[in-house]
């Protein structure tokens, strides 16, 4: 990090000029080990699970959703299809546990943990060994593809009903309330709203997850997809690889997987603020700063695209910038 | 507009959200005058220039860094080089004005009204001819490549002691006091600063420039890189193509296009808000809302260029995302 701090001194530009660019170059260095990082493996990891407090009426959006646009994913007619294939990023659609069986394709990874969670208000949604299952596939997902070459990761996230669990997840592990951390989601109404943060309160009572266990919390209340990419979060680190994390599911992840190992923090990547309520709290509870504030809200691991090319276009400046001696122009008086 | 918006709400996400994205590719209709905007052929117009008031010790580069920094432009090794192949645009150097003859080179439009403008603070920095012939060049640069296919077009510029002339015509169109719109440019000290205050002020005392007159302004107080940059704003929404307008010196041109023709404010998009201290009062001025604020500050065209990626990205999610009919997934309940 200190050789890329000084190669950035050396290009030419006033010193410091390209602002986040410049940082998120050097932080790119920390991580992959090189005073010029390479970005030129780029992958989302779109990791896709049904949650059983559906049933709660937490929701808009009917169950089906989450399968049908899994399809949706493998045909290429999604958001995260559009903007990954803009940032040249390959996308690996992992069946976490959606709630129905779905049509073998050769360009889905199948590492269903059930069929979908169970109710977080009845009980627990996963058991311990469905959570381990769940954080070993993401390891599993991501030790693949290192192998096909990666250098660097987005994560990504479907599941009608996650932002409930996230919400949940991010209550117990930021110490907010759940009236703070929960928002609207795919666009839900005042009363809608109040109905959800009821629905949690009553999840938190039944379940008693206890923060200082990450991986309680994840059974309790979190999902299958949350846990993958708690794996993936993980296992890119181990492997020096740069996580640009998307949104408040994967942000919810993220509090997880620092939880179980702190020092991950410095390899992650905040891609974007989202417009959900609660991501500016756990964002700040991890310290990140976003790269990108445009409202957006969708998941999938579209603003983890968006920020896989900001951390490309920051790895290059510095790799392809000319230094003040190559180009012969005058340094600052 | 119309139409885009009524397809935004068909496509396979909840309606709004990819937030600025979906309002991005409304406004590229509006512009392109077409339900499914296009970018396909990019261009970044980057217009270089020398200021007389360097004589006034203004910065603390030294003024053959405009030539330098064109000769870097030419053979690849500038920010704006690096952004903006990463961005899939072509790069358009134009010598605006700079002080020194510079060497032919195929690549670099000669265009030059003189060898650097006058003083400032000793009279107008250009005669009204001058200033026409600057324009008149933007003009004409943007209609040669609207020729060669042109979507999209960014603006950025190179000129030592350019964010003094910004700043002159930032106080002058916004009514704002010189110290609240003159900043650090490319990183000045306390007492620097001061001394920058005071010879804009004196500038502005010497020329009294009227806010009523824009190209007055310009001729008082602008630069022949400033001059081009509004003649490329107002031919390319002449044309219909959307104008990714990047920092301060841009901001400065857009103060004085949109004077001139306010229904030009629909064609321009904020790339985004740099760390110079007058550009947030300049893009309120102009009520833009910046895309991205990544605290750069080099200029260049360096931020329009990720702008023109973003632009990119939101046409391609509104003409390639599948619609809920294609994808066969359920709407909301």
């Amino acid at each position: 990090m200190v050789a890329a701090r000084s190669r950035q001194d050396t290009l030419t530009k006033p010193p410091g000029s390209l602002g986040r660019l410049e940082k998120l170059s050097i932080q790119l260095a920390g991580i992959q080990g090189k005073p010029i990082p390479q970005i030129r493996h780029k992958a989302v990891i779109t990791m896709a699970g049904d949650h059983g407090v559906v049933a709660e009426g937490v929701g808009n959006w009917p169950q089906e959703v989450t399968a049908q646009m899994v399809y949706n994913f493998l045909r290429g007619g999604a958001g995260i299809n559009v903007i990954a294939r803009q940032a040249g990023a390959r996308i690996i659609v992992v069946d976490m546990g959606v709630a129905t069986e779905l049509e073998p394709d050769s360009r889905l990874l199948s590492r269903k943990v059930a069929l979908g969670t169970q109710n977080m208000c009845l009980g627990p949604a996963m058991t311990n060994e469905q959570v381990v299952e769940a954080v070993e596939t993401g390891i599993e997902v991501v030790t693949a593809e290192v192998a096909k070459g990666l250098d660097i990761v987005g994560t990504g996230d479907m599941g009608i009903g996650n932002t409930t669990a996230s919400s949940a997840i991010c209550a117990v592990m930021t110490g907010k309330s759940v009236a703070e951390v929960t928002g609207r989601g795919t666009g839900i109404t005042d009363e809608q709203l109040a109905h959800k943060v009821e629905v949690i309160t009553r999840a938190l009572e039944v379940n008693h997850p206890d923060s200082a266990q990450p991986l309680d919390v994840l059974a309790k209340v979190g999902g299958f997809e949350i846990g993958g990419l708690v794996g993936v979060m993980l296992a890119a680190a181990a492997h020096r690889i740069p996580v640009v994390i998307d949104g408040f599911i994967s942000g919810a992840a993220a509090l997880i997987a620092t939880a179980l190992s702190p020092g991950l923090k410095d390899f992650l990547i905040a891609a974007h603020v989202s417009a959900e309520t609660g991501h500016k709290i756990l964002l700040r509870h991890l310290g990140l700063k976003p790269l990108l504030n445009l409202g957006m809200r969708l998941g999938e691991g579209t603003g983890a695209a968006l920020g896989i090319f900001l951390a490309e276009v920051a790895a290059r400046v510095l790799a392809e910038m000319s230094t003040f001696t190559e180009a012969g122009v005058s340094e600052r008086g």
